[in-house]
């Protein structure tokens, strides 16, 4: 049945929506296909209903095409699972926490991988059951720090979790490649441009995973590509570290005089000034910089750490984040924040602006052994033997040629450098471009970490107990149709890919008379009858410039206009896309339509 | 594509699951359609999903028919419109209710009135835009006090509901019956029995609601029916009260011994023995039981509630809970559980056994104006100038002749008393039969509770503002599907009604060999190209008894074997319900197959 307009239960907006950010989410809203409910938390009208189900319908298509099975597990679920692999705590604020009447905990699911394995291990025992991969289509929930992008990152959000269950790793590279196969062909039937990147795992725990990511200029993921082909997440990149250096006959460290130097320019400058380098200038390079920061651990606890890095690099502190999550072995990720005035003022050997490491390992100020105790972690470029101007923990003083290794040590390398353009990539490929993306899928070959902690094993072919092997893999649909949407859209509105609009043909009876609303009547009849789902703007007192706006704002790709010309026999059949319109008889006006929209379809 | 038993995510049970009371848990659990994730929460396996999926089509069909428009709200909700409805303090216990990392207030929506309201109200102005009616298939929560029975009462579910909006009176009117229609077409098509009831409203609010109860011996809610066509939930039931008497000549009231005799028993026994009546017995029906209990408010708070009842008559906690709800007048559901010793000990004046209202209305003992303070509320039964035995306050002691409304007075009349097989209709239709069974939908005409509460309001045709008029309407989709199973189930298994069962036929290639294996291969082949879909069971190494056992507790209508007839060119067709087989010739059997499952499923 055609979807008329007179009756539809939607109320497109002129104006932008207050709250939105990017265009996708100002035109879902201003088009009448979602309503936000609360922040990061959004309903859906019937319009964006129905290209949400024909996404979900590609997602299933694919999924069902590697032999994946579909379930449907709770969103609400007990904390003992999560308890178990650890996430209960890992997850730190981004979950969703509850207690029910009788005051158990519950949590509102982020992911699955937990019941996934409880399930399995509930039904299976046996190599012979396995592979298996389960998927499920399914609402997930995510207590965001900052929802926002409208359904780019929601608090209650729409997801396709897949897990697979192997008794090998040969099996899992298999279910991992099968997946990484099917992700290509989802998003490219939902026509987003894709670009594979190198990922961390995160909470997620496991030993590779790759991440789908749309190039957009909107998205809050940066990667970097090289010309030879590597492609990463800013968070994966690994830095390219220089060999170490012979500490032999390399000149001894020295306190000098630089008056008013608490920031690397001025640093740089003073030294220049005042303890030229032999025919060369310093510059940033030269100098290490020795950040504190106030890192909170999973378990809420709060840490002072020292990072030392080049002082010619700006430090990403989401990168650090994940690296020091490894780094310090707390079994989850951290929050990572400058470390602020008060944090300083317990450690008065420390003084603003002039922080080192200590003139000699003997009277170290930064490390665990130091007089200080704080943690002290060094960029990769801080190899053995090489030699920097770093803060002297006094006023207006830096030491010069304090060599790595000799003078100072470490507790351990993190990554905490900005990635920058032109940096040179890990595999040896060239240099990195850098550009940014909108995370659409994850995948991971998670190992054992779930099977272990929850117990899942099975008998292999010897008999003998052997622990499953698992991946999980997602794609975001309710993210997808956002991306999309931002994709695919003029200043006048939506421009859906045929195979996702909420409607084949857009028909606008354009004008007023009893003549043209029949004759629309019997043209949209025909339509229907030839097999496609038809809009019809059948409104009585709407203008012809209110139909021919609302059209464009709605984004189905092919308009058809019965207006003026009618009465001639003459019908006008416009591209959403090219904006091109033409006139055709009203004899050839259903076949027309059909040859226009199902060109395109049939490939589905 | 077939379903392949050698593959599928299954794992048939033999034994019962051991929290499962009702029949169709049982089966659902060991057939692999469903698990249980936590109380009350459940996982849904491929097979049960195939099933889901099919009782959504229908409801969807079926609300489509009637021009409801489908939409999709969140399940976490802010607490904001649930505050100004006052059902964020209403639902009490059975709200989930949790907290983001913002510290702001949210709730698992259990129904969404409040939502819808408010989406109407941000879309539409004018009466011209109405009447609309939305609908969505949704997963719902609810902290049941008791999750049990499976599916049947979860705290994770899925329902459709929908709310229409209306301009007046006549507009509810109409959408209400639109969806009384559709609900009857919708549980024929899934072949349940109904029996649609009168209703009280509870915490959803509004002037009138009836039910649509599936009769069931497991069934929760006890209904009525009279001959003449009454039909009513319990606690809907009203009692046909009798007249009142004139007071003028009465006897006056008198205390008597009636020693050890704190029961209606021994009350009873005593009295016809020490007291007789003139001429005939004194029975449990003269007296009247005065009974302290504890009511939980909506708040949390508690207090003491005394209800006068007919002796003869036992008390029924649910049909007083509603009854009080209304009667308390605290906006909101109270809990109703019988006082305990300790509530007793704070009024010494009150003697167990021996509670009665006072011996006159200066001196009472039991109303908000009495010396105890405590609210008393009678049965409708309690008719000015009736006379009762009670209890005198004293041990060992009952007043007799105490005649209602000269001698004692209440605060109100409230519904404390079972229906009983055989009480009157209230309509005067005749004696009522009581049944049991389970709510498998609820219609209610709103009114304009949520519209008022939320300010709906639209334009009328004379420029005037109007408030809008509502209905709500629930199907339980998951429960539907546990009835479903419970009214079509024998003791091998699950039968599907052929509309809903997972596939059309279960295909069981019987006996070793190549050749029964790969016969079995081509009439899959074939039956998919007739369309149907297709259970094989293709286990290379399971008996025939257990792939036997496993089709029946699978419960696919039409069972196909492929055994030792094969070479002579014979199968077998297994009617599952019927429990009858024949064989066919191999020639014939597809044709013989789709007859068989296309006979029925054509009237869909």
């Amino acid at each position: 049945m055609a979807i008329r307009l007179s009756s539809l239960f939607l109320r497109t907006l002129r104006e932008d929506p207050v709250d939105a950010e990017v265009d996708s989410h100002k035109l879902l809203v201003r088009a009448g296909y979602i309503r936000r409910a609360a922040p990061g938390i959004y309903s859906w009208l019937p319009l964006g209903l129905r290209v949400l189900t024909k996404v979900e319908a590609i997602v299933r298509e694919e999924m069902d095409a590697i032999g994946a099975q579909e379930v449907h597990f709770p969103a609400l679920l007990p904390r003992e699972p999560y308890e178990t692999s650890n996430r209960w705590v890992e997850y730190g604020e981004n979950l969703f926490r509850l207690k029910d009447r009788k005051d158990a905990d519950y949590l509102l699911a982020p992911t699955h991988e937990e019941m996934f394995t409880l399930l399995v291990k509930d039904m299976y025992s046996s190599y012979k059951d396995l592979p298996v991969t389960l998927y499920q289509i399914q609402t997930k929930y995510r207590d965001e720090a900052r929802p926002r992008a409208g359904l780019l990152r929601g608090r209650e959000f729409i997801m396709k979790d897949s897990y697979s269950f192997s008794v090998d790793d040969q099996g899992l590279e298999e279910a991992y490649q099968a997946h990484r196969g099917a992700y290509q062909r989802i998003f490219k039937r939902l026509g987003l441009e894709i670009v594979i990147v190198q990922a961390q795992s995160g909470a997620m725990g496991g030993s590779r995973s790759e991440e789908f990511l749309h190039p957009t200029p909107i998205g809050e993921d940066t990667f970097v590509r090289s010309e030879g082909g590597y492609a990463a997440n800013v968070e994966a990149v690994t830095t390219v570290a220089p060999e170490a250096i012979d500490i032999e006959g390399l000149a001894a460290a020295h306190v000098e005089e630089t008056p008013d130097s608490p920031t690397i320019d001025t640093l740089v400058a003073q030294a220049n000034a005042l303890h030229a380098k032999d025919g060369q200038q310093w510059t940033a390079a030269d100098t290490l910089k020795n950040l504190l920061v106030a890192v909170t651990l999973p378990s809420g606890e709060k840490q002072i750490v020292a990072v030392g890095v080049p002082g010619d690099r700006a430090v990403d502190l989401k990168r650090l984040e994940v690296s020091l999550s490894d780094a310090l072995e707390v079994g989850g990720e951290v929050e990572v924040n400058q470390a602020d005035d008060s944090d300083l003022r317990s450690y008065p050997m420390l003084v603003k602006g002039y922080i080192g490491p200590g003139l000699s390992t003997d009277a170290a100020t930064l490390g665990t052994e130091s007089t200080t105790g704080i943690p002290y972690f060094v960029d990769p470029r801080v190899v053995e033997g090489s030699a920097w101007i770093t803060g002297a923990n006094l006023q207006g003083r830096h030491v010069f040629d304090l060599v790595a290794g000799r003078d100072f040590t470490w507790d351990g390398v993190v990554e905490a450098c900005e990635v920058r353009e032109g940096d040179q990539a890990p595999d040896g490929s060239g240099p990195l471009h850098t550009a940014r993306g909108i995370e659409m899928g994850h995948i991971f070959a998670l190992g054992r970490k779930y099977a272990d902690a929850l117990g899942l094993r099975v008998l292999d072919s010897n008999g003998k107990l052997v622990t499953v092997t698992m991946g999980s893999y997602g794609v975001g649909v309710t993210r997808a149709l956002a991306a999309i949407a931002e994709s695919n859209h003029d200043e006048r509105g939506l421009i859906w890919p045929r195979d996702l609009a909420p409607a084949d043909v857009h028909v606008v009876a354009a004008g007023k008379g009893e003549e043209i609303m029949s004759g629309a009547e019997g043209i949209v009849e025909q339509l229907e009858r030839a097999g496609l789902q038809v809009i019809f703007d059948d409104r009585a007192k709407a203008s012809p410039g209110v139909k021919f706006g609302d059209a464009e704002l709605l984004g189905v790709p092919t308009i058809l206009v019965i207006g003026r010309g009618y009465k001639d026999g003459k019908v006008e059949i416009k591209d959403r896309i090219s904006g091109e319109s033409r006139e055709v008889d009203l004899s050839i006006v259903v076949d027309e339509v059909v040859k226009e929209t199902k060109s395109v379809a049939s490939d589905g």
